[in-house]
């Protein structure tokens, strides 16, 4: 007797949901690890990774998995964006993508990695390219062979970057990065020289990390995300991971000295925390559940981050609450310094630190180096004056040490190569977002002077995280704003929120 | 080809330590869930963690193992105590009773469990016992099923007994613990009348947590555990648990009000861990990479919460260090009152709250509880009654509730019979070992007067920690002090240190 195809798919549907529940456990681990895991833990741990993505990987393999897939292939109609389709469409990709890989290779890349980020951890304390560079250079290495299995007819860098944003291609995005690096670097120039540039102090003066530490659970309460499904931790570079339907966690770090670095740190990863919270969670573990891509990732953060946490607006409600929670540091301040300090631009070296201008830039360094050490153009060993040549080039100024310049970041040794674009194509986004949001919901200012938050997150559940992965981001931008990704947004935001503030 | 012993010995290791590191993995989940899970996460973990049970069962029972341990067996010869004899037996044993045990029986005693453990929850609260009696009926009805199954011509506790203290028998242990009950119960009746008492006092001002954090952190480093390879964080219920070779983590619980639950819950907690950071890591997963029993690894976490942190020396050194980090709360106390204070002795309802003396006797209630109950003496209903006269007869006090008597502990609702001998069997090694310690290293005491703890832990270490579970705990308490288990020193140790503060 043949299965209906719903049982087919119910079958399927169960499968891929106790794979979640192992994915799921690997990301536990992973969290632990990054939240204080004992030094002399590392080894073990890395051994527990391979084993489990090896476990995924075979049930990812297996021929059971495989005749479910296969019957229920059917369900997978190109042009059908229902989430039955979008699940059964994702999983034939990356079956398929799974099937071109050699398990030796997924093994290998699963412990380079692990071994490269606690060499990395290592490299940058010590202020040491040396002890990073042959870890890199296998990661690399390990990935190369990877791209040229996927690649195609297509380019190697594309088969990476469409892991993070399903069908983008670099083409496409280095000529939208373009407009945008056109229209940004004669601001950045512009603002340098400007005589009403805030110094910044507010976010200078040192706030004991208790403090902080209140500060931060309260904003990401404040803005939406929900702590009876999340928890907010410390750990040396922040993110954000999903451990089960109702367990997404953020973390976020502490300066004394900057005061920036934990608040706009934390409001960056509940933004990414809300978006999580808002997938449907019936469909844990397959793609109408998952996000569209880190792209729109991105802009979820950042929106909350940026467009509402950078705003005028939003101070005049958050000042007093927050000098409350800071033992009155703030006392004196109007919102208006706090806003205008919260918007100082300028160059930097660390980009996790910088801010919402010249962050695109220190991404489209990341862009183009990447691309010319996975083609294989510049050597891994040439990477560190690359990275100092460019900063010099884009920013103006030169890394000091590795550590503050091509050491800072753990992506790469996480083997994330193809990610960096994402988040510049999320600030871009995020500005599309803003103005759809506005022309449905009205004046977003009044409400975020107000300190109502949650029209803005229900116009975001209802049209981006609703929608799960059921669209790629190219399609879903369209389909939320009627317009394909486009720069103009953003540099009408930036230009129009920092004029007033440098006289431009 | 036939393969040598050697060869299969060296997979049957290899077998076992992937299988430690799915436990690991599972251990690590139950950590995360006892330190913060977020509170809408529980189902989808308790999913995770049947899962990884699943998977490790599946792994045990495989034919491959199966075969490993057959062609091994010879390796197991019942008078070597070698690791790797120890470690066949003890998977050949495991093994053994895996196979007797039918698997309706395993799974009706799962299923009974977690029900107990709700009931009993939800009895507590309720102060109501007939909730939970009929769920402890069932229990003890499978666990002697079980018992009847494994006990051959043994007696049937001492089948359940044997499953937390190997080879421990209960005549025997009845009589060690009749002659501990002989000495103290005239001497906890002769302390309630003495005129020199202490009040308590020390540990009744309150101490802000963070404070108590920053002690806890200090005193279990200071007496020996390694945080390069474990951590310390906060729970409801403090445990200690092993993550992985390198990895052991210990919990503890702060109470603003009582000093004492955070810096004795923390050197008990780092005791055990202190042991566990001590066994063979070569080993791990196997027996001599274990623990020798319950007995043994209570004996490690009593010695250093009592023998060390309840004695005079301790105090002298850990006054002023203790002074400075609680911000100066006990100015003006002297090492004298803090260590008379840390010596109340007092009979009260609450097992885990008891004093060094009392706490024997509320184990000893249990004990002679649980047999009865088992053996069908005492039928389940009659239990309270029995519970609350003997704790009049022991303690001279009647718990006015059943929360406050029969309803206090988690153990029997979890299945777990014949493990409350244990707590009282580690007091009692702890003595003894502490005797040979004198012997070999000298002036204890004077060692440390000056926190030198290191002495002892090597002592420890060379003499306990590194056997591992190579040696049943009778036989380990035999090789290490020359003498069988005894309760003399303990009585002898609690006299000596008691009279004087008692005027006795």
């Amino acid at each position: 007797m043949q299965r209906s195809l719903e049982t087919i798919f119910s079958e399927l549907r169960d499968y891929c949901y106790e794979t979640s529940l192992l994915e799921a456990a690997a990301a536990c681990l992973e969290w632990d690890e990054r939240t204080g895991l004992p030094l002399a833990a590392g080894a073990y741990r890395a051994e527990q990774m391979t084993l489990l993505a090896g476990m995924v990987h075979e049930r990812k393999t297996a021929k059971e998995f495989e005749q479910l897939l296969q019957d229920a292939g059917e369900l997978s109609a190109a042009t059908d964006n229902s989430p039955t389709s979008a699940a059964v469409r994702r999983l034939l990709k990356e079956h398929d993508r799974n099937q071109k890989l050699p398990i030796e290779l997924v093994k290998a890349t699963s412990k380079a990695t692990v071994l490269g980020q606690q060499a990395w951890e290592k490299a940058r304390q010590a202020d040491d390219w040396k002890l990073f560079e042959p870890h890199l250079k296998e990661i690399y290495n390990l990935r190369r062979q990877e791209a040229e299995i996927l690649a195609g007819d297509g380019h190697l860098y594309d088969a990476l970057l469409d892991q993070y944003e399903e069908g983008a291609k670099s083409e496409q995005l280095t000529q939208t990065f373009a407009a945008l690096r056109d229209a940004l670097v004669p601001l950045v120039n512009a603002m340098s020289q400007s005589s009403t540039r805030p110094d910044g102090q507010s976010f200078r003066i040192p706030i004991p990390v208790e403090y902080q530490r209140n500060v931060s659970h309260w904003v990401a309460a404040a803005v939406g995300y929900d702590f009876e499904r999340g928890r907010l931790d410390e750990t040396s570079h922040p993110f954000c991971t999903t451990l089960g339907p109702h367990d997404c966690r953020i973390l976020t770090r502490y300066h004394e000295d900057y005061f920036a670095t934990s608040f706009y740190g934390t409001l960056h990863e509940a933004g990414h925390g809300i978006y999580e919270q808002g997938l449907p969670t019936e469909w844990y573990g397959l793609a109408p559940g998952q996000a569209a891509g880190l792209g729109f990732h991105e802009s979820q953060s950042r929106l909350w981050e940026n467009f509402v946490g950078r705003s005028q607006e939003f101070w005049r409600w958050a000042l007093h609450e927050v000098d409350q929670r800071i033992g009155g540091a703030w006392k004196g301040r109007t919102a208006e310094t706090v806003y205008r300090d919260a918007n100082l631009v300028q160059p930097s070296l660390i980009r996790v630190e910088a801010d919402e201008v010249t962050y695109n830039l220190h991404i489209m360094i990341r862009f183009e180096i990447e691309q010319a050490l996975l083609s294989g153009d510049l050597p891994i060993s040439d990477a560190p004056d690359a990275w100092n040549s460019k900063y010099q080039e884009y920013l103006g100024i030169t890394p000091p040490t590795h550590r503050d310049g091509i050491l800072q970041d753990v992506h790469w040794s996480a083997g994330l190569v193809g990610y960096f674009p994402t988040y510049t194509l999320g600030n871009i986004f995020a500005a599309q977002l803003m103005e759809s949001a506005a022309d449905a919901i009205g004046d977003i200012p009044k409400l975020l002077e107000r300190g109502e938050f949650q029209p803005l997150m229900t116009w975001l559940r209802k049209h981006v995280h609703e929608a799960g992965a059921c669209y790629v981001s190219e399609d879903l931008v369209r389909r939320v704003t009627g317009k394909p990704t486009s720069s103009e947004p953003l540099i009408k935001y930036l230009k129009s929120k920092l004029s007033p503030i440098y006289d431009l």
